[in-house]
């Protein structure tokens, strides 16, 4: 195992806190509970909690800030936080307007999450909510999940909800909102090469020199089939082609496009991806409002990529175009 | 060799493409000569042309932008552009103020944009002037170099100097600062794995499982050994001793720090290695201003990291902190 790191069982406490004294008028870190927020945040507005697992840097933290989320919480690489891990995160971050949860949908993250909102509900009186994002077309009923899989169009989820709360919307209409997201969006992504979690020190899966696992999970979980490495168009064909027959999103549909980076895959094989994916969404006659090309939602060390589409209407377009001023985020 | 590619002849053009359709509202591509422009470069400011060869994205094209540069031209992976193509980008930003070509200092990238200067000014009547990066200490007259190699403190430059171009500074006065800035910036970095250049297929060099190179360059030049990996916390104290023993950096400095990833390896390393790089930094009694930790000048697929630290005064503070909006880099 190559990395960059002290010992493994301190490898979440420590990015952590190297991420705060990155951006310390921005951020801070609950070094007990492992949660990282805004520096100041604000009771007025609907607060927003997510996390899981590290290991997908920049999510789940580095989308703290104004315009999206309130409270990242972070678990040990791939595993759930804890329940008292985010129950602290609630209350740290509790407001006047109430809680929403965004969640992965991962078994384990659900049962915590849902523990946590319970908690804070019963003890404490916090107004709580819970959205669970399931966005992956793989697969359904994979490892760690009952149903899809929660992927890169959690950070879409972040970004319209937090977009919602920092307006001042009360805690249903956030919900509804980052319910509607989760309704149109969908993902779906390859691996080329294993992630190695430090803790294991050993790639989480074998692959050969010449293949990919195509429908591959952000934690190496299996997905639908193990092949022989195709072409970079072909590769975007394939995927664009399952996200569009999926939704499915039709002609004269308008979309936000996510190309996102699984974390050891250069930027620019990821703009060769979008040269192929936009032409094809033209193609198929639908409108591109905007795309986002990076490493957004990753799996450690993977070589991969995935590919996001949102199907936006007036409301989700406002919402997705406003101002953000995240670590990992930004927009005017 | 495992890339999301199509052909190896095709990257750079597709990626370049790839570019231009995520963000069709910000920038512009000359296919023919492969530059990236603003979409609509602003001929009252000096022109900022940078550039080089491919492979170290975001750099040069992702900041292209408000605040920073005004072209970007893409030679073909690890290779510098030709004359020509600098020349057609000089032309195609030209600006009643002239412009200032920001050149990383290899031998290559010298002569093409040195000639392409000559060009413009010869045939065209246009001013130019050039600023030479030269921020690795790690070794002198290495590989492709003569003099110390510029690195990815060439981004403090392009932003120091965009900002300084955009607030109506004339071309005399844009590259003093830069060259301040050039003068003031110090960078090193290790590699834990080599990159795999598309065109040739297998990895630049060899390292052993348990190896590093320190001190190597951003097309896996050599550095200054070839040793054991070392513990994150050791890495960032060799580092930042080296940087702060070269300028020398002295108690009282304040600095920006950026902490850079080569491509393949995941952020929740550099924020491991920021954790104790902005310890040793206050420890040093020098204060830092702003910290930037991502991938801004990468070397393909490489795994490792590099540390840049600036040396500011109240100029090129003010010059830091103003507004940039780029595809890679944004602030407010």
């Amino acid at each position: 195992m190559k990395k960059i790191i002290n010992k493994p069982e301190q490898v979440v406490l420590e990015m952590c806190q190297g991420m705060v004294k990155a951006y310390p008028d921005k951020l801070a870190l609950d070094p007990k509970y492992r949660f990282i927020t805004r520096k100041d945040p604000n009771p007025r507005k609907v607060s927003l909690v997510s996390g899981g697992g590290s290991g997908h840097e920049p999510a789940h933290a580095g989308y703290v800030g104004t315009g999206m989320l309130d409270a990242a919480v972070c678990g040990d690489v791939f595993a759930s936080p804890s329940s008292t891990q985010v129950y602290k995160a609630i209350l740290a971050t509790r407001s006047e307007k109430g809680t929403l949860l965004i969640v992965k949908n991962y078994t384990g993250d659900c049962m915590n999450f849902d523990g946590a909102a319970e908690m804070a509900r019963e003890d404490d009186d916090v107004d709580v909510e819970s959205v669970y994002v399931n966005d992956d077309v793989a697969v359904k009923d994979s490892l760690y999940t009952a149903g899809r899989r929660g992927v890169a169009g959690t950070v879409f989820v972040h970004k319209i909800a937090g977009a919602a709360a920092e307006l001042g919307w009360d805690l249903p209409a956030v919900k509804a909102v980052a319910e509607k997201a989760v309704s149109r969006v969908r993902s779906i992504g390859f691996a080329l090469t294993s992630c190695t979690v430090p803790a294991r020190g050993v790639p989480t899966f074998d692959i050969g020199e010449g293949d990919m696992e195509y429908g591959v999970g952000i934690h190496g979980e299996p997905g639908i089939s193990r092949e022989a490495l195709a072409p970079a168009d072909e590769l975007a064909s394939r995927a664009v082609a399952a996200l569009l027959a999926d939704l499915p999103f039709r002609k004269g549909d308008e979309v936000a496009v996510l190309v996102n980076g699984l974390g050891g895959t250069p930027l620019q094989e990821l703009f060769i991806l979008n040269n192929k994916a936009s032409d094809l969404l033209a193609e198929a006659g639908i409108g591109i409002h905007k795309t986002f090309v990076g490493n957004h939602m990753t799996s450690l060390d993977m070589a991969g990529a995935s590919i996001t589409l949102l199907q936006l209407d007036g409301e989700l377009k406002g919402l997705l175009d406003a101002p953000a001023d995240t670590t990992a985020f930004r927009q005017a």
